[in-house]
């Protein structure tokens, strides 16, 4: 246990680490195991052990001792620096450092720097009502949880591009370095420009246990790690030991030489003295210190300092067994807590005196506060970029290609803020997005050859093959306070599932801190949809990625399917606008009819919703059946759907809906943008049964409408998992989404057995017959799907979307 | 372009290397391109040429310059090796080498080694109604897709887990080394015992470069890489250039010292002279050749070979513009085709002499064939194990540690065979199943230390603390044929959602083979559950995984709810002897009361779901509703919320349903388990409001039901996306899905407006706001929570489920 100031630290500036070290494990200790005498005032009795122990103690005191030496570093630095703690449950440590740096106070003013307030910071501690046991937003000086493991180094990466003065301290612990995420994160060196950006300063921290075993990277030798992470492009120090004072001098000496390193490698890059230099070599701390360390040696006769035991709660019986009581009243007071604290509870003067100015302190790190530093962005005009159309479906566009046009202006108008990025999979020229090439290039600090295209140090694109590092950065990016889109292909998506999952639960959890803003938008974007996958085969068809938004604490996400190029365009600008939330965009990237003008789509965006009149049977005010739709795919097959309707069954009394903002369909008890029950049944009728077309799983429907009016009138077909490398049109008739489908499908909800519907039937049997001949034998769709076109598509055309308000 | 066999190339293995290699280059090439005259026996007219041009040529020639040396240096083999193909649109090369060695004309006797076969071959190649150009199932010797990249090196380390004879060549691309999955795959090593498992031999294989961008391993010296992975533990062997003779001298040279060496290993550990050694030096290649070697040097003025651009197809005008038709006759003609096939279009004797016998063929790899090669599990009874139970309620019990107990027994059953292992990120003694260590322990090949629990060489439970490899490993050893359990925490299980859905993406099309046969079932446990994640947080809530499973095609996947731990073990007995499919398990590792005995348990998960009808109110047979519920917690509050149902107005005639086959709810045309619809209104009543708790978001239950009768009569109430850290009861509190919140609810349903519901109303009102004085003032739950019991658990009830069968 750690006991008197060792003689050996000479420097007072290691002296006070130590002193602030012991006065946070002795917070971290108190926090996870008492709830009164929290000085030691009197001898420890049951009634002051909380009866349920939570938090872990194993990763604190190493948490604990990064925070001291970066508190002792700040004073070296220009802006407050951000610790990123990727430990789970580390939250009794940077509790700790924040309550005694007073920044946990100045955010929450009960929180006071002394006994009451330390009362109030052990009782508050993992129970309910009070704080979680994982750093998160509750926390000031957090923009990172540490309860699903994986993204801390992404989430810190993310949080420096673009903020040059930040300087972001990463603890890994060796639990999390084992993920995949973690494992390929690492290679984010490779796009930090030291001239633009700020910097990371990983901690890779083997204490050498997860909760039962021992991690992959505690038992290899320090050797092998150097060795892996010097490979990577670290500059690799290593700090190990079981001795204070000696880990003191040496993680002192450490992280002064990393700083001092990182501020040299800047200082060149923006002097101009880095010309044709690639990818610095950043420095890493690899610190190996024991679990637990300053823990109980023993207890039960078995080790628990050093071991996996000390993972969590090293004494759970302290409440109720004397014997461990009394064990955790010693290792208490082996931190000399009065040497600590005064009468009051207050950290004695030295402690305080040796604290950086406040602006320093990692607490008041404002970056962390994503929401306050927000700049929004400004949004060029659309008008310019959107397309002109005579008549709906009168012109065919690539929507991502409109798209592209207008992110290259969204670079071009806040160059000078520098606080929009676009990350990627590699996939922006594919994906049409390619026009901001124009602007701005890939981000790289490897060496760039003169065959590369696009390719720059100052490139605003992040395109890397893993969604994580995608998903990460831009987290970490809007964590802090900036704008951005992750362009994916939708199959690929879920691979970020949890990710996403553990964003909006941030978003959500933020929502009810009463300090903190809204952070801007995540926004993603998928374009290579599961529709137009049909040159690359099952694996990248799937749509799943909406079912998983859906799930996520509705306040906090949308979804929205552009059927065109104008409305991808006003729900970007509705999208990039916008705060505390998910947005998930899906538009495809391939040649389409276009149906809205810009006003038209402006208003359907608007709305979430509405009728597209001019593709209406006769009567469609009082209509037999509703059509629906929404994604582009679905949209075009049931507008050719309709039109068959049209020309075989003149009489069919239809209306033609399309959905934009999904969850528009939600009830508005379940969701803000849920239609109210008035508008929903103006839409759909009260009762008329409705085909929709769905680019999702069908049964997305089924679920957003239980709750509406007779749900069971609510026939969605959508994707049901069935796909091959085929045509475009295969796809939407093996999913019994295409028009023929439809509209057989439209004449048995319309109940309609007469010969004007038989016709149609009969016509639909053929073509898909004909279809499946042409497949066969031609391995291609019949010409007349290719060619068809709305045949509204000539200029006479009245109005375009309904215009009614809702 | 490769031109005549280079003169320096002696060594007469060399020599046909490099001829097979040209064969299976210009099969590659001829695949992508040609639907016609694919021998060029005439010059190349518009109409020999696809139409529609799919496939990567950029990745082929180095899988073939791979297979065309492992296929040499498999006769040093003793069992046909396994080609992992990892990078995304390998099957025109995979195609070729399994064409020419005819192990593709053994599965699919069309596919003849002649000019007919090769014909069909090429026309086949990604058309609709073809075969993808992923690899995938339709390819022999082929256990891995590479749609979705990340996935390789982890299947092929599933893969060899008990195969001690089996070598898998792995090539891992520059552009999935970037993936996390792919990142953290590397410390598998850590888990291979050479005494009783197989062998990787991992190919970085780096051509530079993704779509349209340099790869960032690609731009990374060799020195770097080589240290990098020599830190991770691997004896690194670097083969780099473009020239051919040279090359295939140094992957001669390579693979060969990379195979000894692994013999050497495996013979030091399997004659037991490796006593005390850790993790051993295993061999890793880096092959550094251009992206798409021996395509055109330039098209269009712009390099190709050696280049990004070559990533997909290089010559995209080649049917209608005359010049690029010109180099692709050119680029064919390279390999001389003449001196490769003969008139009849076999490959000449020559290729087919170098060929290692038939055994050794990696087509013919019977691992990759897991349905073939399938030993079923050797299942314990679990009639010793189950809990005896005198009444419902009766008895309290961790279900997780009754199965915990038969799977201890799955393991001594199948020590033999040794076709059976665990996977978990290292929690399976916190999710009490921990018996298993009785008989075996944690797989490590690192060092052990006095003080470390359960861990050993011969463990065949493998922890880590990455979902994405226990995910992985699992799918290897189950595509391989064998026997898994992945025991994940509910909230991280979406970590891997994407990989399950690749897997049942794999099942699917691979049903749809005809020589394949079904694999054993993935069985995914999910005990750490959402609603018993009090103590841990809100990051560690969310039931989503169980809509990630019912999205993937139907057929192949199940979801089962234990509500106790009877239920578990016939939940597990049953999933352990499927095929083909995914199994969901969800089931708490907590205390709870147990409510079936063992026959009706079994009875029970036969149905998929039941009466209850001991937990049922008067005149249940005509009920004014239906309390249903799926899940443990929910199934507790539900019958706490029936108990006071009963006491306060027991003139309710009320119905109690449990699911414990939640796609039994399904229509039966949608899911092969979905109840028909008489039984499902015999069981739910045809027009009953049924008021659901549910473990996940209750929209699952909107969506199942909603082509069944009146579907809105359903009210379906389950996790809502809140949560803390905070106690189990407040918990369903928060969420709407107490007993006091279901039994209020189920009044309204039922239409109850008299004393007693009011009665009871209040009751229930007084109790809420008892439970949230309780959580402020004294942060737990009222004792009556935790003591509360089942009031018919004294033993004189009468039976358990209803006995109906349906």
């Amino acid at each position: 246990m750690a006991g008197e100031i060792p003689a050996r630290l000479a420097a007072p500036q290691l002296a006070w680490a130590d002193r602030w070290w012991r006065a946070a494990n002795y917070l971290a200790c108190a926090q996870i195991f008492l709830q009164d005498n929290v000085l030691l005032r009197e001898p420890l009795r049951p009634e002051h052990v909380k009866p349920r122990l939570l938090g872990h103690w194993g990763t604190s005191p190493g948490l604990n001792l990064l925070y001291a030496h970066l508190l002792r570093a700040a004073h070296g630095l220009h802006a407050a620096p951000l610790f990123v703690a990727g430990p789970g449950h580390g939250a009794p440590a940077v509790l700790a450092n924040v309550w005694l740096e007073a920044s946990y106070g100045a955010v929450r003013p009960e929180m006071t720097r002394d006994a009451a307030g330390m009362l109030r910071l052990c009782r508050m501690f993992s129970r309910p009502g009070g704080v979680s046991s994982h750093v998160g937003p509750h926390i000031p000086g957090s923009l990172h949880e540490g309860g699903e493991l994986g993204y801390g180094l992404l989430h810190a990466y993310g949080a420096v591009f673009d903020n040059p003065d930040l300087l972001a301290l990463a603890v890994v612990g060796d639990g999390e370095a084992e993920t995949g995420p973690a494992s390929g994160a690492w290679k984010s060196i490779h796009f930090v420009n030291p001239g633009r950006d700020g910097a990371v300063l990983p901690v890779l921290h083997l204490n050498g246990y997860r909760i039962a075993a021992p991690t992959v990277l505690g038992r290899m030798d320090d050797v092998q790690i150097a060795r892996s992470f010097q490979g990577m492009g670290f500059r690799v120090l290593t700090v190990a030991g079981g001795d204070p004072s000696a880990v003191h001098e040496q993680l002192a000496e450490a992280m002064d030489a990393a700083i001092s390193h990182i501020h040299a490698i800047q200082a060149d890059w923006r002097a101009g003295r880095a010309q044709g230099r690639s990818t610095p070599d950043w420095p890493l701390i690899v610190l190996r210190t024991p679990k637990g360390w300053t823990g109980p040696r023993e207890v039960d006769g078995l080790p628990m300092e050093g071991s996996f035991r000390a993972h969590q709660v090293p004494l759970p019986r302290a409440r109720e067994d004397a014997v461990q009581r009394a064990q955790l009243e010693a290792w208490l007071r082996s931190y000399l807590p009065d040497t600590l604290f005064d009468a009051a509870g207050r950290p004695l003067p030295d402690l305080l005196a040796g604290l950086p100015p406040e602006n320093l302190l990692p607490g008041n790190c404002r970056h962390a506060d994503g929401g306050r530093v927000r700049l929004d962005l400004q949004l060029p005009a659309v008008e310019g970029i959107a397309l002109a159309l005579a008549a709906p479906g009168a012109v065919q566009a690539e929507s991502t290609r409109v798209l592209g046009a207008w992110l290259r202006e969204v670079f071009r108008a806040n160059t000078k803020t520098g606080n929009f990025r676009m990350f990627c999979p590699d996939e922006l020229v594919s994906n049409r997005l390619d026009a901001v090439f124009e602007v701005t290039a890939r981000c790289t600090l490897q060496p760039v050859d003169a065959d590369d295209e696009h390719l720059s140090p100052d490139g605003r694109v992040l395109e890397v093959l893993s969604e994580h590092c995608c998903e990460g950065w831009l987290e970490g990016y809007v964590l802090s306070g900036r704008h951005g889109l992750f362009a994916c292909y939708e199959a690929f998506a879920p691979i970020v599932d949890s990710m996403v999952n553990q964003h909006v639960k941030w978003l959500k959890a933020a929502s009810e801190v009463p300090w903190r803003r809204p952070l801007p938008a995540l926004n993603i974007l998928l374009t290579s949809h599961t529709w137009r996958q049909d040159h690359n085969g099952y694996s990248h068809q799937g749509p799943g990625f909406i079912d998983n938004v859906l799930n996520r604490k509705h306040s906090h996400v949308r979804v929205y399917l552009a059927a065109d190029a104008n409305t991808l365009l006003a729900v970007a600008q509705h999208a990039l606008q916008s705060t505390g939330r998910v947005n998930l965009i899906i538009a495809g990237k391939q040649h389409m009819p276009q149906w809205l003008n810009l006003d038209s789509a402006v208003r359907h965006c608007a709305a979430g919703a509405g009728r597209w009149a001019w593709a209406e049977g006769a009567g469609a005010d009082q209509p037999a059946m509703v059509l629906a739709a929404a994604g582009d795919v679905p949209t075009l097959e049931m507008l050719a759907a309709a039109d068959l309707l049209r020309r075989f069954v003149p009489d069919l009394a239809f209306r033609v809906v399309n959905v934009v903002n999904l969850l528009a369909l939600a009830h508005p008890l379940d969701h803000p943008d849920g239609m109210p029950e008035a508008d929903f049944d103006a839409l759909f009728t009260p009762d008329r049964p409705v085909l929709f077309a769905f680019h999702g799983y069908p049964h997305v429907i089924d679920g957003l409408v239980h709750a509406r009016r007779q749900p069971g009138r609510f026939h969605a077909e959508g994707y049901r998992e069935e796909g091959a490398t085929t045509t475009p049109f295969d796809m939407v008739v093996r999913n019994r989404l295409s028009r023929y489908q439809l509209a057989a499908q439209a004449l048995e909800l319309a109940g309609r057995g007469d010969d004007r519907a038989n016709a149609l039937r009969e016509h639909c049997d053929a073509k898909l017959a004909e279809h499946a001949l042409c497949i066969r034998t031609r391995f291609d769709d019949m010409a007349e799907i290719r060619d068809w076109r709305w045949p509204g598509s000539q200029p006479s055309w009245g109005g375009l979307a309904d215009e009614k308000p809702r």
